[in-house]
């Protein structure tokens, strides 16, 4: 858009909407003017959600999770099971295995994962605070609930060898079919692992 | 997400993302965490931007495109030629006129087009102002840049009438193929069209 056409404040919410995933120069105008249009029933009230989250929102000091309170509403659960943790890469894992209701224990973000090309070490991920908090707080597992990716796995490793040092065992997460995956569209190595671990019925 | 996993500052801030064209539930999600992890280079820019678009960003009284002045830049614009109105159905093909330097003229948003279907008559677009401002200001030519949607075509066809009527003429955009398009991929419509608009060369 040419700079004549509008001001620049709406020139600037349309750059920085271009920044949110999912989102790119086109997609950006369109939810602009989406916003523009309906100014009062969702562009005030966003704004003010944005400078609400903005204000309170804090990271975990304990999990890494984000949240309003630190510690996190998960970490202050009475209900959950202190001597489990699960680690994932990021704060989107941990609410995919929440909605799923898959895990009852407490958490750790990492914050990404180990890479040797992308240059990122073990010290700019939140390893030696996880494996001092599980000595610490005498965790009896540490799931490794990372992506099933090379970097991923390579974390996972790295982690398990440090925990090994400290006599806390490590787990994974199962190889297999996903619920409702047809075997025709899944990849070979799923399927060797599917099978390599299968269960009587 | 359960309500527990985050606060309901979070949970709002997910909502209302979600009410963008583009974004889903799932996608307004990573959305959010992304703008909580970048906290201060993108979610409190972008809280202040949407503040300011809200609190500055008019609509323009001549045409209906939104700028921070009314009347808008374009239409204060003085090596605008006054004589032309350009129509359009909504701010969106204006802007995307505008980023094509496609047009020199004035512009005249409807807000919408006709549709008996969804019970929108002339009386709910600014159809009237467009008359009126025509016949006052002098207006030698009105290009309907509507859709070439059925409701578009309806449209134009009604305003075509209105204008008829003040001698004042009208015209649309030319049919053909797009430039860069596969006559392969064209539907018959668009192929009659450009064979019967063929120019010599």
């Amino acid at each position: 858009m040419p700079k004549r056409t509008a001001g620049p404040e709406i020139e600037r919410l349309i750059q920085l909407l271009a920044k949110l995933p999912g989102l790119g120069p086109r997609s950006a105008r369109r939810a602009a003017l989406h916003l523009i249009k309906n100014r009062d029933k969702l562009l005030a009230p966003l704004a003010t959600a944005m400078a609400e989250a903005h204000e309170k929102v804090k990271v975990c000091s304990h999990c890494g999770n984000v949240d309003t309170a630190d510690p996190c509403t998960l970490c202050s659960d009475p209900r959950r099971d202190r001597s489990l943790i699960c680690v994932v890469e990021e704060v989107g894992d941990l609410w995919a295995l929440e909605r799923a209701g898959a895990w009852s224990g407490l958490y750790h973000v990492l914050g990404g994962t180990l890479s040797a090309v992308e240059g990122i070490r073990p010290e700019d991920l939140s390893i030696s605070p996880l494996v001092e908090r599980a000595a610490r707080e005498g965790i009896m597992e540490v799931v490794l609930a990372v992506n099933a990716t090379v970097e991923g796995q390579t974390t996972a490793h790295y982690i398990t060898e440090r925990l090994k040092e400290l006599n806390i065992p490590a787990s994974r997460l199962a190889h297999g079919v996903p619920v409702g995956g047809e075997l025709d569209y899944l990849d070979e190595g799923t399927l060797t692992q599917a099978m390599r671990a299968r269960r009587p019925f």
